[in-house]
């Protein structure tokens, strides 16, 4: 590539060699530190899954209860971060704001933090469920030492142990999403930790770019379909009329996966287990309903598309299912993929080099000055 | 270029067209945004090279008024802001840090900054001095509506209305690094802009990662060696010691400008004037004195290296004649910089596209799950 070629976007550029993930859109493989998705996501905790982003093998017992230790240990919240986050709730600010702005503080609050990923990933779910429980117009929930990861998630939210059924479903699609290539959002944190910057600033940085609406994974909408078609009945009248205005049907295609993405089955087994053993289950049904028919439409309207249900759509009606508001959506994915950030982060710095590439000028040149006067 | 071949830190790829500025490294040449830095430094208000930038021209006397009453309006701190910074002042957290966390919490201590680039430009000065007061154990100085954003700052800062000549020195020096090219911490705020997010986001990205070792610019060291040399009659002694030792001359020598850093010149005509009127006039004979020294033995130590005084060195001293301390120093370049960061964000959302390249998958792939007892 010649010094001058620009490249919209980056698209195609590779920016980084990587040991964490690998997406395979033509295969519909996606691998995660060496383990196919479906091998990993279904089977490891959380912290399992963490284990092994950052050392490249999965612990053994001991291990894993040393590091389940040191994520109990750090994931209260400084007083300066609680009192950030009560005044963020009285002005009502989004809880990806919020996310942000205690993230960017942790390396203020606690001095010794900024270098330590334990510290961060651990403070993720403290973060979004107090955050989410002030915004309720209530107390946050400290978190239970007893508790792994993901049940602590759950069990600040609602200030209730949670059922063994739904941490194993949390922790499923946590392992799913936990990292997923050179997303915008991870190379925002690999170009800032580049600098020899610290892993706080990274990962504010990085929160900052998922919370943007063209940044994908954003799993919101694809239930909004389904609670628009609000009826079995209606699902083929709504989605129909959509595809007839030209409109997208959110939950459906992706960027990268030309064929299925193998994400959407491993989620699409966990909310079956999910519903199964009870739950929102007329929402359920409904949902496939809605797939089945959109799968069909698809197909007649974009012939040859090959328009599969992909991960949103799942991770939408899996998240439901586990009680939670299309509002932490965002910020549960941030809790999960904060894990491949700091995985990232470390992968970055053991190259110790800076990146940054080039812009082109396009504007004037030799511009004489005007005084104030003469304008 | 094929989509798989890899780009050391993107080096010499073109991430982006920019209207903003350009650095001719061969040529020896900076132009921003139509001007020659020398045209332009000299000359301008900070102000109005902000609105430059912005706005692609500069403003006429009714639209520079106005501009001026926007930054003025905006330049205060929000009460949860100075509460961040003076929980940081009592753990003694670096300033860059402090700054991080509380452009971090703008968007959520108040909720429409976020999209407003004049809020986050007019807040930088006010949040680096109450800090450096913070810090020192005294009150911050509220702003004086009657001054300007770099009067504002000395002002800020020591609580004293500054010499017309230190403010004139102080705008040289901001014009002159407000920008330049695709630098780590531009690129990362395009980065996260590019997901649709807000300015906020992208600012405090950009602050995490100017902070960063590796980033560049950062002018404490230069000026560190004049200290150390300490009179006239040490520098060939000091200096030629540290090239025995195969030390690098910090002050000397450019990866980009391969002839003498345009922004050097101005720098050192700036210093030239703002000591004459007064300061630290021993410290300048000084530094003029290392710099003959320097680039005598470089000339002897690196025959045709051609290696040149460069932009940190000025801009130590000159902000040394300022009174401000070296701690100072890189907060004082994320104040100038903002603007050109906010302009880039600008830039990049017109185009309206995710900058996401790609990673390369180097590790194993198809790994067995091994139940925790096995391992």
């Amino acid at each position: 590539m010649g010094e001058t070629a620009s490249v919209a976007g980056l698209e195609g550029v590779v920016a980084a060699e990587t040991r964490l993930s690998e997406v395979n859109g033509r295969s519909g493989e996606f691998t995660i530190a060496g383990f196919p998705v479906e091998e990993l996501a279904p089977r490891a905790t959380f912290e399992e899954t963490v284990y092994l982003l950052w050392h490249a093998r999965l612990p053994d017992a001991e291990e894993l209860a040393g590091f389940r230790e040191a994520l109990a240990v750090r994931r209260g919240l400084p007083e300066g971060i609680v009192r950030l986050l009560r005044s963020a709730a009285v002005a009502g600010v989004p809880a990806m704001d919020a996310l942000r702005a205690a993230v960017g503080a942790l390396g203020v609050e606690e001095t010794d933090g900024a270098e330590d990923a334990r510290s961060i990933v651990a403070r993720f779910p403290t973060i979004v469920a107090a955050y989410r429980r002030l915004l309720d117009g209530e107390e946050p929930v400290d978190p239970d030492p007893g508790l792994g990861h993901a049940a602590n998630y759950l069990y600040m939210l609602w200030g209730e142990r949670p059922q063994e059924g739904a941490v194993r479903a949390l922790e499923t699609y946590m392992n799913t999403v936990v990292d997923h290539g050179m997303n915008a959002s991870t190379f925002a944190a690999r170009v800032i930790v580049s600098t020899g910057s610290d892993m706080v600033s990274a990962v504010a940085g990085a929160v900052g770019a998922l919370k943007g609406p063209l940044h994908g994974g954003a799993p919101g909408p694809a239930l909004e379909v389904v609670f628009e078609v609000g009826s079995a009945g209606r699902a083929e009248e709504v989605l129909r009329s959509k595809l007839e205005r030209g409109e997208r049907l959110m939950g459906f295609g992706h960027r990268i996966y030309k064929v299925r993405d193998p994400r959407a089955d491993v989620l699409a087994g966990a909310a079956e287990v999910l519903y199964g053993s009870g739950g929102d289950r007329g929402i359920y049904e409904l949902a496939l309903e809605v797939e089945r028919t959109a799968l069909r439409l698809l197909e007649e309207y974009k012939p040859g598309r090959n328009l599969k249900t992909n991960v949103e759509f799942y991770t939408a009606l899996l998240l439901h299912g586990l009680g939670l508001p299309a509002g932490l959506f965002t910020p549960t994915f941030a809790t999960a993929r904060v894990a491949g950030w700091t995985a990232h982060c470390m992968e970055q710095r053991k190259l110790g080099r800076l990146i940054r590439p080039q812009s082109v000028y396009v504007g004037e040149r030799g511009k004489k000055w005007v005084p104030l006067e003469k304008r």
